[in-house]
């Protein structure tokens, strides 16, 4: 089985190929090639499966045509531009994140041999603009307040449309946002969610910039990872034209997480969060989705690692830290 | 104010031009200049009003940026592929209602002298596919069946998009079926709901191809217009980021219909109408939508001119047929 993937440098594509690579397969089949793109060079994995790494932009139309000329058995598609970026250059975001989706749709079309991969596109729960309700429901529209969201909700409907007409099998999978995220803290208004987990953990200071009653939809890098092997390897056959779906997660307010991370690590690591409100980032996530109901996903099997927030601690420390923290 | 439309051919196109051209003015101002695009050249109004008549296709990226760079003050987006074209043929679906709509968008944007034009674009009942409720609410989520509904979704996306980011000021209407649509009997699947009605009306004999409890929801051409001009005029400013509305409009079955044409021209009339299945067409208007609450776009002052689907008949005599029907 040939996998290619869109985006393989990210967080969440380095993630996914190591476990790819440590699995050797994708559900029931070997993987025999792996095809690894993203703008900046991913690194190759340490493996003896044949691994080709491509550095391009998903917005060059030819280098796309290129790597879906090689008929990969499926294609995960999580480049993308984020939020923050594709707010600030509104042409860059709709370059890769619409024309980007397109070029890779339109090429798997062009084979025209019955060529139809599993494609597993990654979607966002920045589909959903507020106002909504305190859980978002599988029938839900979408109201995405910023470009990016505009730009997963559109691809969602490409995904549903091509998938309906038999020119791909697609599935699009709305990820919660990823916590903990390791590295190094990022500027995005959601940072602080993995902020203050990951940088007591190591010691550090964290800002909170929000009160402790703010709530929000979580899950782990692991739980990630799970979603989109199962978008790969699902029976698609029973779903219908639908195939844009909520991921399952944790909801949780920024208090319980701070209560886990005491529970896991100990109060002297909770008293390296610093509560510094900033009234910007607190009018941002005003406008984030809270909680969900994923009944649809949670029916076609999808499943969350974590079943406590304090679980998500844990991953962090086991997957990131080798299983220690500063105390 | 100049006003450009864009489909100005089409029926409702035709139809908006007149009323127009009949009104001299939008909401409060002059309409001092129009411009009248279509793919087929739209007939030039009888008007002192000066008028641009302008044969493309909105997918001619230079010929829509030309339309644009006179700067009209409202911009009205009629063209498009209808739904069984776009759906046989996919990539010129794809071209005219996606690109072509992007090209208008990009090409306002490409102004940026602060030029902020109302933009109205016709969305449709398309969005939506089943199932669903029985009546489709305003928060529902839009899971098209066909590229065309496809289309529409993601215009709507764009154009709310847009708004929000402060580059024109669009409004999305998704109008229901239009009955009673004049002119020949075409060979779209909707076409009984107003050939049962048109046919019989002129004398002659009418299919009905599906049975007499098929509930489908309709809007007559003068409310079609209606419509347009509100959306033209409203005052935007209090609207918020969701800028596609479902239009209100009459839900009736098909029973309903025949019982109100029996009541407005007579038993001789309804007479005119045979009943021979299609199980083709039964299986398609399956799909359909039946029923709506519009609270959001009632309250925002969108109102239908028929009360009954009497009254879509009446409108019909008198519009289309000089105030007679052969009985």
């Amino acid at each position: 089985m040939h996998i290619l993937v869109l985006g393989a440098a990210g967080m969440v594509g380095r993630k996914f190929v190591e476990r790819l690579t440590r699995d050797g397969r994708l559900g029931k089949s070997d993987v025999t090639r792996m095809t690894l793109q993203d703008v900046v060079a991913p690194t190759k994995p340490n493996t003896s499966i044949p691994v080709e790494v491509v550095t391009c932009d998903v917005a060059e139309q030819a280098a796309v045509a290129k790597l879906v000329a090689a008929k990969p058995d499926v294609i995960f598609h999580l480049a993308a531009i984020v939020s923050g970026e594709a707010e600030a250059d509104f042409d860059k975001g709709y370059r890769i994140n619409l024309d980007g989706t397109r070029y890779l749709i339109d090429a798997i079309r062009a084979i025209g041999d019955g060529y139809k991969p599993r494609v597993v596109f990654t979607s966002s729960i920045a589909v959903f603009g507020a106002p909504f309700p305190e859980k978002i429901g599988d029938e839900f529209f979408t109201t995405p307040l910023t470009s990016y969201g505009t730009q997963k909700a559109i691809g969602e409907l490409l995904i549903s449309d091509y998938t309906r007409k038999g020119l791909l099998d697609g599935v699009s999978i709305r990820l919660p946002t990823i916590c903990v995220r390791p590295g190094l803290p990022n500027k995005a208004a959601s940072g602080f969610f993995s902020n203050i987990i990951r940088e007591p953990l190591a010691g550090k200071e964290a800002i909170l910039p929000v009160s402790e009653d703010v709530r929000h939809w979580h899950a782990s890098p692991r739980s990630a990872v799970g979603f989109l092997l199962h978008a790969a390897t699902m029976d698609t056959s029973t779903i219908g034209p639908r195939r844009a779906l909520s991921m399952p997660g944790l909801s949780a307010t920024v208090g319980e997480q701070i209560a886990a991370l005491t529970r896991v690590a100990g109060p002297s690591v909770t008293a390296r969060i610093r509560h510094q409100p900033d009234p910007t980032i607190v009018g941002i996530v005003a406008g984030w989705p809270r909680d969900f109901v994923t009944d649809r996903a949670l029916k076609l099997g999808f499943t969350t690692t974590e079943k406590t927030f304090d679980d998500i601690i844990r991953i962090h420390i086991e997957d990131e830290l080798g299983g220690t923290f500063v105390s």
